[in-house]
């Protein structure tokens, strides 16, 4: 009878009988005519009209017994049918919903056409497309005997690979099973947070900070503590009572600071003597433009610090590919915490990363897209230095995808206005300012985020130039 | 000075020279040997040292002036390496953390090798490899301009062509907008748990139900209210107070009873007045042996009904890729939790599934997939039938990937030893009853989940003539 589904005349007769007793003209109990005479009175044939009443059974409408005719079930008349009630208030929400909705919804403006400095893109052209698309084909072809749930931590030859390239790469000595692959770092932090944070406790937040970061631990409820930032990253002197605190040390998020070794014991200390748990976001960790990468907090203290990495600055931000390295003491509660999340990653990312990890292909292509974002860094800095020279002063460049230009002489009021005359002749810029806590002091003069990783030469140089008669106007 | 990486002298003398700091050999102030001295005593090239000393610089164990010699920065000896205290308990760990480790965990034996009726599996061969590999490919090759976040509601093209093909195929009429694509429906189920639920609040859940529904909703702090189903699905003659029901309508999981009309109306009305959320996961609704499918509970009342689907039953559980169609007015909130959780569901599985829905390939695998679905179940049924005839009642065998096997004659304290014994000829059984509620009754019976999707028809045959001498040895 699965015909049905094709059959207009039986939908239409079942959509009739519905109607009818919804509206009550067939009441509880009623018999409802034979088959053959609903199918004479309709001109449906006898098959259609038995599939349609047995729908019904099915939906619970009609009882039928052997023999018998059809009639109508009890209870349907009696229950009004709900009135939707749109435009009210919505029903309950959780605290949780409510520390959404309070949010500051996030600007997502298109693209601009001549050069968008939207931080956190990649160029499309720097994407090793052949080298993924045969590592994702490999694993979609792999999979053929059963197709079942993965392990929540993620498949185990990626979490192999992983930590041979992290002691590699990053000096991390881990076991895999330390390791929880994650949908992109984003996926890690809110794991942290619900992990780690109930409502009310105090989390350290680097101030100017990573407002997806801050988002995720307020969300939980916790209570943002900033702590300032300088160019040694976090400021360790006056570390308050937290949980976690957040921290990007290898490149601090916006400003550019690198974590000074005498900051780096401050602050592992304070979480010896506290308790807390550090959270290390080692998002850009594979740029160094001018010295070795330096060694992960995590690699002094493993027990204390759970480290955040992921490809979306190496391979792309749509792949939603990080992991976390945690405690070994804490990684049955983290694969819990991912099973009921969303069970796992998906596969076939998985299974490709892996293979690109095994192949060298991953480290070559890093090797590859770090080169070009080099010179994307000095092209950059080049033209600004040709183009603005001493109006602009540049911060955080030693290392990653993007830096930070403070606009000497325009005062940070002057930023919307500046922004939106950048936008009409097509140069995207994105302010430092809303990366500050809301509570504490903003700077007074202007800055902007610049990330050069999805632009190419000529539009790094056209942008600067549009950026340099755009200021002209307003200094 | 990226060669740093490579250069193997530079790297220990790095280290030498950390550790005569950290040992207090060097002290604060103390002024290191000229480059030109420490490469003679090496026997390094003074642009090894040079190079070794700026990493040092930058790491902030160095100063250095302009023609002055390298001093030891302050601050390094006096901060104690903290000790890391393994074994100990871990330190803080939030209220949902504490809830999740105290689930019972989740057992995970490796697939029986005769046959494994794990349910939530499917066969490989069943997988449209080509179509998907195709899709897949097109998807990589497409996204070539700049790789930058997507909308954490999902893809427009796929949510387009969802809202059609839920039109289609359930009789949904939704916009696009009303509609989150999510990494498997068990992240909707997190997301809903998290946006509508409070620690406290109570939730109806089905008993027996699905235990990742429960555990999702209570890992949130949400208060299980378990209400007993029967053939026809949920019992709605005494719904308690709740802020929100879980059910399984089209399929109750794991009986098989079908909400009847009578009971539709009545979750509805209690929904309208008690202002609760039902969450209608229709996990298998593509599956429907005996009649059409039946209108899903979201087609009565859009704004009180959120409503889960998944291609894990059609495609793959590996894939990771679901969609809830919320009511209007919970679309934002539902968007911001998905893009604090993790910005958004990987777009390469989006594109694909959109060209999939779009060139109606999907369609017309769901039908192929159906019918072998439906000739897996016939064979067992009819295995059953003859090698176990009246030692086994089937309920709930009219849709869906699995049904349910009570053994008549044996007590269900007899389960795992016919596990056990099943196991030990190869044969995978799961019980249906840790899926009632642990506070309430279990019933007097063995039963058994019987999930067939993953099994070809010579397994399935031989799994039911293995199980048949099991249970002739139990019974």
């Amino acid at each position: 009878m699965v015909q049905l589904e094709k059959d207009g005349v039986a939908r239409r007769i079942i959509a009739a009988i519905k109607e009818q007793i919804h509206s009550g003209a067939f009441q509880a109990g009623d018999r409802l005519p034979s088959t053959r005479a609903f199918a004479a009175e309709w001109g449906a044939s006898r098959t259609t009209v038995t599939a349609a009443y047995s729908q019904l059974v099915a939906e619970g409408y009609l009882t039928i017994r052997p023999g018998a005719r059809a009639t109508v079930a009890p209870g349907l008349g009696t229950v009004p049918v709900p009135m939707p009630c749109r435009g009210a208030a919505p029903r309950h929400l959780s605290a949780f919903a409510q520390r959404l909705l309070a949010l500051p919804s996030p600007a997502e403006a298109p693209a601009a056409r001549v050069a968008d400095f939207r931080y956190g893109e990649l160029s499309g052209a720097d994407f090793p497309v052949l080298a993924w698309r045969r590592a994702l084909n490999k694993a979609v072809l792999r999979r053929t005997a059963r197709l079942r749930y993965g392990d929540p931590q993620g498949v185990a030859t990626l979490r192999a690979a992983l930590q041979s390239y992290l002691w590699r790469a990053r000096g991390i000595a881990c076991t895999a099973d330390q390791i929880v692959i994650v949908n992109g770092s984003q996926q890690g932090l809110d794991l942290c947070a619900r992990l780690l944070l109930d409502p009310g406790d105090p989390f350290v937040i680097e101030n100017p900070g990573y407002h997806l970061a801050r988002q995720a631990f307020a969300a939980v409820g916790g209570l943002a503590v900033p702590v300032p930032v300088d160019a040694d990253g976090l400021r360790t002197d006056a570390l308050p009572l937290a949980r976690l605190a957040y921290v990007t040390p290898s490149h601090q998020f916006p400003l550019g600071g690198v974590l000074s070794a005498r900051r780096r014991r401050a602050l592992l200390a304070w979480a010896a003597h506290t308790g807390a748990y550090i959270i290390e976001d080692d998002y850009d960790g594979e740029y160094r433009h001018d010295i070795a990468p330096i060694p992960p907090l995590q690699t002094f203290d493993p027990e204390a610090v759970i480290y955040a990495g992921t490809v979306s600055k190496t391979l792309s931000p749509t792949l939603r590919l990080g992991y976390l390295v945690v405690p070994a003491r804490l990684t049955p509660v983290f694969a819990e915490a991912k099973r009921l999340t969303d069970r796992h990653t998906p596969l076939a990312e998985q299974d490709a990363l892996a293979e690109l990890l095994a192949s060298g292909a991953y480290e070559r292509h890093v090797r590859s897209i770090r080169r070009k974002n080099a010179e994307r860094r000095a092209v950059l800095l080049q033209a600004l230095a040709e183009d603005l020279g001493p109006a602009v002063t540049i911060a955080g460049a030693g290392t990653g995808l993007h830096f930070v230009a403070w606009i000497n002489g325009v005062a940070a009021e002057r930023e919307p206005a500046v922004i939106e005359a950048a936008r009409a002749v097509g140069v995207g810029l994105y302010p430092v300012s809303p990366l500050y806590d809301p509570t504490e002091p903003r700077p007074a003069m202007a800055g902007f985020i610049l990330g050069y990783a999805g632009l190419d030469a000529d539009a790094l140089r056209r942008g600067v130039a549009a950026l340099a008669s755009v200021l002209a106007e307003h200094s």
